[in-house]
C-alpha cells in the first residue's frame, strides 16, 4: 500500500506545443495538465500568427511514465500538437555538473613562474623533506574522494560505476554547497574488495578525507575497516555513518517531544544492513535501552542460525535483543517505544503501530516507498518520520555529511570517531532546539544554514579532543 | 659552465624590515637589493613614526639561495633590520591551486530534486543502458586525469606522490587556463607498473582521456601501451608526446628560416629517454633525412652491446642511424644539421657547434642549464632554442597539451593517433606563420591566445578523420 509520489522538479518536463489561436485554448491546456495530475510551473509563448500559437508548456509530473502520460493527454486534444518533450533534468546534466577550476590567476609570465615552473620547485621540495606539510601547500588541506564501486547505487543496485557518476558529482556539488569542501567522484570499475582497498590506498596522496559511497553491504564494512587501518586521513561510509547520524539526531529531538529518555527506551530496527547496523552501533553508543535488530530471518538472536554466517549480524546478536527476542518484526514491535525502517515498503500497518508502547516514533526511511504509509502511521504515532522530501521530518543525509567532512579537514583529523558521530548528531538537534521541537519538527530543513557550520564544529572539537576523549558530556 | 638564472617571480620574496626614517635610508636598500643581483618589484609602507619607517619590499631573485642572501644583505645595512621574509610562492600554494566547483544552482527544493535525488536516478539508468551517453551527461564529457608515480618530477627525480601534487595542480590549471580543460591530479602512490595500469583503468570510468605525468622511463613506456590496449579513451604522456609536438612545431619553423627541407637534414638527439624517443619517433613520422640518437653510451647502432637491453634503444638502432654511426655524441654532430638535446646541462661548446653543416639549428632543452650555453651557441649556430623562459625560442610543453586534449574531447576520440600530434605540430608552427618567422620566433608565445583554438581544432580534425586517416597533406 503505497502512496503516490507527488510531482516534483526532479520530474519537470517542457512540452513545446501548437495550438489554435481562439481564446479559450490556452485554458484547455492548462486545465487538461492539472487533470492529468501534473503541476503547471511556467507558460512561455515562442511565437504566434494569426490562426495558431507555440507555447513552451513547464510542468512538474510524478515519475517518467506520468510524464508520458502527460505528453500524451495534450496530443490528444483537439488542434493541439506536440513538438517536443524536454526533460529539464536531463538538460541540467549536459556535460556534467562539477568543474574543476584554478584558484590562482595566470595571466602573464610571473603568474606562471609562481604557480608552475620554476617556483612550484621549492614547494614540492618542501613536501618532499616534510611530508606534513601536503596539507598546507596542496589541495589535500580541502579535499575528499566521494568513492563508489557504483554496487548499490541509491535505490537502483547494481548499475556499475560509470552509471554512478551522476550521483557521485551530485554529491560533490552539496559537498561544495553546503560544507565549502572539494569533493571529487572516484568511480571504479572494480567491485573486489581487495582491489578497491589497495585503488583507495593508492590514490590517496591527494585527499584529505576518504567518503565510501553507495557500495554494497557485506563488502562495504570490510572496505572501510581496511581503509581506517592504511590510511593516515578519516574514511567514512556516508550510508552508514551518515545515516547514523542523521536518524540519532532525529531520535534525540523525538525523545524530547515525547518526554523520554534514550536509557528507557526499546527501539526495533527492520534492515540490518549497512545503514541499520551503522545506526544500532550508534544507539548503543549513546546508551539506548534496548534494540531488537530484525531483518528476513526475523529478530536477531544468539539463537538463530543465519547470524552465525554474517559477522555484522553476530556482532547485533551479542550487543542487542537483552532479553532474546526470537519472532517477527510485527511481534517485536509490541510495547516498543521506537521503530526504524531501514528496509523495505509496506511492511507494516497502523495497528502494528498502535500495539506499540505509548506515544510511538516511526521513522519509515525506505525510499521512495516507506515501512508504512505515513499517513497512516501518523493516526497512531506520536512522530512520524521518512526519507521524503514530501512529508515531515525527511531524514535526508545532507544535513551530516557537509559538515563532518567540513569539521574533519579543519582538524586535519587523521581518524573517524564515533566521539565525533555523537557529537554531529547532538549539534543537527541542537539546531532545531529544545524550545522548538515538535512533532512535525524534529531536524532541520537541509536549507537551514546554520546546520554545516554547527556540525562542522562540533566535529572539529570532538576530533582534536584526542584519541580518546571522554564521552561523558553525553 | 652554466649560466646563472636571471632573478625571476618564480623566486619572488617580500621583505618586512624596518629602517630609519632619514631621507636617504629607502635609497639605500633599493640599492643594497640591485647590488645584491636581485630586483626591485614593488616597496609599501607599513607603518612608521618620527624615527623609523617599516616597509614590505618584494624583489624576484635567482634561487633560494639568492633570496637567503639578498635577505642578509639588508640586515647587515646599519640600522636596518628584517622583521619577515616571505615568499610569494609558498604563500599562493597555501589551500592548494584549484578547486571543485559545482556547475547548477542548489538554492531550492526543485534544484536539488534536479541534481540529486529524486531526479539523478532518471540520469542514471539512462547511462546504465547506454554506457555512451555518459560522455554527454557527466564530467566525462570535459575531464582528463593527470596520473603520475611522482618518480621523475620536473628536474627533481623521485620525489613521490605527496611532492609531486603542486606540479600536478599547476598542471591542471593550466589545462582550465589555456584549453577550457577539467583535469584532476592523481598522485599514485606506488610505482609498480602492473599496479598502476590497474588503477588507472578502474579510475577510467569519469575520464575523458589520460594524461601520464613524470613517470620515469623505461616504465612509462609499457604504462602507456598497457593502457592503449585496455582503455576506449586517449592516454597521452605529456613529457613525450607533448615535448615531441612542440619540438616539431619549432624545427619546422626553424627549416623555414634557414631553408632547408626536413627530408634533408640530418639531426643529432642528445638523451634518448621518454622525450628524446618521442620526438625521434615524431621526426620520422615526418620524413627526416636522417638521426643519430646518442645517449650514455654513445651513438645508438643496431652493434653497440647496451642496445640489446632496452626495447626502446633496440627499436632506435634499427630506424636510425642509417649509416651506423658509431662514436660520441661530439662526432656525430660534425656534419650535422639540427642538435636537440633533452638529456644534461654542460655537454657542448661553441666548437662542437661550429662543427656542423651549414646554418646550424640547436635546441638545448636541458633544464635549468642547457647541453650548451644559449649565448655561446647563438655565436655559431642560426638559430638556438631552450627550454627556458628567459631566452629566446622556449620550448614549452604548455602549447601543445591544453590544445591536444581540448581536441580529443570534442572529437570523443578513442584513441591518440601520431597523424594528430603530426597536425598538433603544424598548427602550432602555423600561428607564427611562415611569413613572420625569423631567427628569434620560430614558436609562440605560451600566452598566445591563437595557439591552444588551433591545435584543438587540427588535433579534432585529425581524430574525426578515421582511426587510418591519410597522412599526405603533410
Amino acid at each position: 500500500m503505497s502512496i503516490r509520489q507527488l510531482p516534483s522538479a526532479g520530474f519537470s518536463i517542457t512540452v513545446r506545443v501548437s495550438l489554435p489561436a481562439d481564446a479559450g485554448a490556452i485554458g484547455r491546456l492548462t486545465t487538461a495538465v492539472g487533470e492529468a495530475g501534473a503541476i503547471v510551473r511556467a507558460l512561455d509563448v515562442v511565437s504566434s500568427d494569426h490562426q495558431s500559437v507555440v507555447v513552451d508548456l513547464t510542468c512538474d509530473t510524478s515519475d517518467s511514465a506520468h510524464a508520458e502520460l502527460v505528453a500524451q493527454t495534450l496530443e490528444s486534444l483537439p488542434g493541439v500538437k506536440v513538438r517536443k518533450v524536454s526533460d529539464r533534468t536531463f538538460l541540467l546534466h549536459l556535460g556534467g555538473k562539477i568543474e574543476v577550476t584554478s584558484k590562482v590567476s595566470l595571466r602573464n609570465r610571473d603568474e606562471l613562474s609562481r604557480a608552475y615552473t620554476p617556483g612550484v620547485a621549492r614547494v614540492c621540495m618542501a613536501i618532499a623533506e616534510n611530508p606534513e606539510d601536503a596539507r598546507r601547500l596542496t589541495i589535500k588541506r580541502n579535499t575528499v574522494a566521494v568513492v563508489t564501486d557504483g554496487s548499490a547505487v541509491l535505490g537502483l543496485g547494481n548499475i556499475g560505476p560509470a552509471a554512478a557518476l551522476p550521483v557521485m558529482e551530485g554529491k560533490a556539488a552539496l559537498f561544495k554547497r553546503f560544507g565549502g569542501v572539494d569533493a571529487w567522484p572516484v568511480c571504479l570499475d572494480t567491485q573486489d574488495t581487495d582491489e578497491i582497498v589497495d585503488i583507495v590506498t593508492a590514490i590517496a596522496p591527494v585527499y584529505g578525507g576518504i567518503n565510501l559511497e553507495d557500495i554494497a553491504a557485506p563488502r562495504c564494512f570490510e572496505i572501510e575497516e581496511r581503509l581506517r587501518e592504511r590510511l593516515d586521513i578519516p574514511v567514512f561510509h556516508d550510508d552508514q555513518h551518515g545515516t547514523a547520524i542523521v536518524v540519532l539526531a532525529a531520535l534525540t529531538n523525538a525523545l524530547r517531544v515525547v518526554g523520554k529518555r534514550i536509557e528507557d527506551v526499546r527501539v526495533v530496527v527492520s534492515g540490518a544492513g549497512a545503514a541499520g547496523t551503522a545506526i544500532m552501533k550508534l544507539l548503543l553508543k549513546q546508551g539506548v535501552g534496548d534494540i531488537v535488530a530484525c531483518d528476513r530471518p526475523g529478530a536477531l538472536h544468539k539463537g538463530l542460525p543465519e547470524v552465525q554466517n554474517r559477522e555484522s549480524w553476530r556482532w547485533l546478536a551479542e550487543h542487542t535483543n537483552k532479553d532474546g527476542y526470537s519472532g517477527d518484526l510485527k511481534g517485536a514491535l509490541v510495547g516498543s517505544d521506537v521503530f526504524i525502517g531501514v528496509s523495505a515498503p509496506n511492511l507494516l500497518e497502523g495497528a502494528d503501530v498502535a500495539r506499540m508502547a505509548k506515544d510511538p516514533i516511526v521513522f519509515a526511511l525506505a525510499n521512495p516507498d516507506p515501512e508504512i504509509n505515513p499517513i497512516e502511521a501518523a493516526q497512531y504515532a506520536a512522530i512520524v518520520a521518512t526519507g521524503r522530501s514530501d512529508q515531515p521530518n525527511q531524514i535526508n543525509n545532507v544535513l551530516a555529511f557537509p559538515g563532518v567532512f567540513r569539521g574533519m579537514l579543519d582538524a586535519q583529523a587523521e581518524e573517524w570517531t564515533d566521539a565525533a558521530a555523537l557529537a554531529a548528531a547532538q549539534a543537527i538537534a541542537d539546531v532545531v532546539g529544545a524550545d522548538k521541537v515538535n512533532p512535525s519538527v524534529i531536524i532541520p530543513s537541509v536549507f537551514d544554514p546554520h546546520v554545516a557550520p554547527a556540525v562542522a564544529d562540533a566535529v572539529k572539537k570532538a576530533l582534536l579532543a584526542g584519541k580518546n576523549p571522554s564521552l561523558d558530556r553525553y
